[in-house]
């Protein structure tokens, strides 16, 4: 199996600006083809820096990704600190100028000294086409490891893998079987609760990891099994009883989680609810209050979403759940707009207007203002309504306001999508 | 100067499935107190890996950040291999264990032997608290650094830091002048000529440092005066006719940048322009086709939104747009729903049918399907409508789904602030 480490080279990651994304896709590319990252790390736009990342890397890793300072900007570094690192002076690669040019003209865009600086590569550097921008990557074999640059934008990168890393990995000889791993996302239960319930499942002496990870979506569970990790613990002790194969143990998992699992296969709770909606010719109308229109967002971020989401309001003031939604005032006044009662009438009122074949609703306290000791930040209520039955959920969620956002709408996701596969609640 | 370097422990941030939030934030909080994060890892739940992390981080920096695997759980290891590596074994802290047995009795759950294991804690650690959750941190003094653990879980690492390792840091005198640095967001420029309209501001071998980031949201361009760098700087070259001061040279800066700088206080988009509908006393409302509820979201997720967010309609079929918005049937058979024409009766419409001050509205093509030679993908028109006038602005975006979807929000809003400011568009 080949060892990786990914460096990100970028001030604005070390600042507190911004996240690393693209070692995300890359670990999961280069996963598939047995290539397991085990360190990853994260310097600024400094030569020496990115020197010191580099030499480190080398000695531990026979394949070292960098990502970013390809551009034609000031602070794009990645090229001279690769050259002087491993002594392979820069020079100019007219077949790399060439296709920054051409790529400049067809944008209208001038060709600079600034633009020219991108075609400057370490000697004896592989060229890595950029058929999505203008800075080329490439590739450089230093002591036993190949030193490898992509740039700094996600799709430009996610191509340049595509289309030349991922097949020069191939011809030398470094792709292995992939690293096999399962992932299943919950929503529902703790994560304490999840890991209590699969202590049972999964044999600590085995060939399997387990990991669990909670986040306002919800515990994401993560199976791997990689020769890697096999040869090691196998090494350590001996295997009593182990299931013997990954996905055996994925539906036990499954089994043992039951209706909490919302997703099996990398699909996101709207990609699922979507698939569902679609599958079962049903359309949704929203109407949100506390969530602000996040979920109508979520639905409409899958491609196609036109076909199930019919419409959907948000509705923070009363005036507008009257007026859009048609809850009665008294209603509001009764109950508080926060209730269950409320929540139904909603859901009523947006299927009832739309036409739709559900009506899905949201409404409780994001916080940080708003809550009081009988109603508390956190408390939402979903409500769901068909032509022929209308219901109610509570959640008591916690955390601060973004994350409450986020609970609820995933709440809300779960609800529609356990009532169209006919689970309970 | 004080060197840090975060360490941050998961086998999900290297497969692909999560990114590591926490180290944004700690490297930022650390800048504030002086105290330079020039190195990031990543590395999995492997009491090996994280040992081989910390002795390398032990050995450049003075102070070593690790994040998670603090947990109950079996994959979290973090604990041992911090004791294995600086030869302190773990020991059960009383203090430690009572307040784990505090706040599981306070929410009503069982105290067991998973949840006692975050009792144990190195030989002559310093306890952090936690105020947030279960799980305690802890800092020891090993070699010549500090190395400190705190949770993964992101509001209470938050917590920790200010509440328990900020003061541990301050007392052990590693506190420093703050690293100065000013950011500066824009929309409405491409990365490349951000970069050529600021090349004559700021000179090559002055004392600061410029960095740009390109993303959906904009260009974000960031000053950095650090001891460090200057030092560096001086090093190699001598300063000509460098700025004097890092307030003037922002200002240079935002006044090369004109109306394209939306923020230079570290505001989103969404927070400059609730500030000033907050400040103007006005009312927005809003008409969403491509962007699906995403501006609503955004709007809504600024505590106290509700004071100017009247309502937001989301219409992706024409039906939904003529019911809810009253435009008419004919302008779009006319026009087509992407359109300028239509953009402006959807912002007339949601103005007129909430009584808001200000009708705001996004009609466009985010793709991937929908396209054609005429329209294409990308192709949006935001609207905006008071009493007294409206109007329109095209945008052409490029990118995938999500970010066309993101690109349209920033842009609809933009409109608004423009608007707001009284700014050309």
């Amino acid at each position: 199996m080949t060892a990786a480490e990914i460096i990100a080279v970028g001030s604005e990651l070390l600042l507190g600006g911004r996240v690393d994304t693209n070692s995300l896709f890359l670990s999961a590319s280069l996963a598939k083809h047995g290539i397991e990252v085990r360190f990853k790390s994260v310097v600024g736009d400094d030569v020496d820096d990115i020197g010191v990342a580099v030499t480190n890397a080398a000695k531990r890793a026979k394949l070292v990704l960098i990502t970013g300072g390809l551009g034609p900007t000031v602070d794009d570094v990645t090229r001279e600190a690769v050259a002087e690192v491993t002594g392979k002076p820069l020079r100019l690669r007219p077949r790399a100028f060439t296709s920054i040019k051409t790529r400049l003209q067809a944008a209208g865009r001038p060709v600079t000294d600034t633009q020219r600086r991108q075609a400057f590569l370490p000697t004896g550097a592989i060229l890595l086409w950029n058929s999505a921008g203008i800075a080329p990557g490439f590739a450089v074999q230093w002591k036993r490891s190949w030193i490898v640059c992509l740039p700094g934008v996600s799709h430009e990168a996610r191509r340049m893998c595509a289309e030349s890393l991922l097949p020069l990995l191939r011809r030398q000889g470094l792709l292995s079987p992939a690293i096999e791993s399962r992932t299943i996302h919950t929503f529902g239960l703790l994560e304490g609760e999840v890991d209590r319930r699969l202590k049972g499942i999964i044999p600590a002496a085995g060939p399997f990891r387990l990991g669990l990870l909670a986040s306002s979506f919800g515990v994401t569970v993560s199976l791997t099994q990689s020769a890697n990790i096999q040869e090691r613990r196998l090494a350590k002790k001996s295997v009593v009883n182990a299931p013997t194969s990954l996905d055996r143990l994925m539906d036990a998992v499954i089994a043992e989680l039951g209706k909490y699992v919302f997703s099996s296969n990398g699909q996101t709770m709207e990609e699922v609810v979507g698939q569902q909606l679609r599958d079962q010719g049903l359309t949704v109308a929203l109407a949100e209050s506390c969530t602000g229109g996040l979920i109508a967002h979520r639905l409409t971020q899958v491609a196609g979403s036109s076909a199930y989401v019919d419409r959907g309001v948000v509705c923070y003031s009363n005036r507008a759940k009257t007026e859009l939604l048609g809850v009665s005032e008294s209603l509001l006044k009764k109950y508080g707009a926060v209730s269950a009662q409320v929540a139904k009438a909603m859901a009523q009122g947006i299927r009832m207007r739309s036409k739709a074949d559900v009506g899905l609703s949201v409404t409780g306290i994001a916080g940080p203002g708003g809550g009081t000791p009988h109603k508390p930040v956190g408390l939402v209520y979903v409500g769901l309504a068909t032509a022929k039955k209308s219901f109610t959920k509570e959640f008591r969620f916690h955390g601060e306001r973004e994350s409450i956002k986020i609970r609820s709408s995933q709440g809300a996701l779960d609800v529609l999508r356990r009532w169209l596969c006919h689970a309970s609640f």
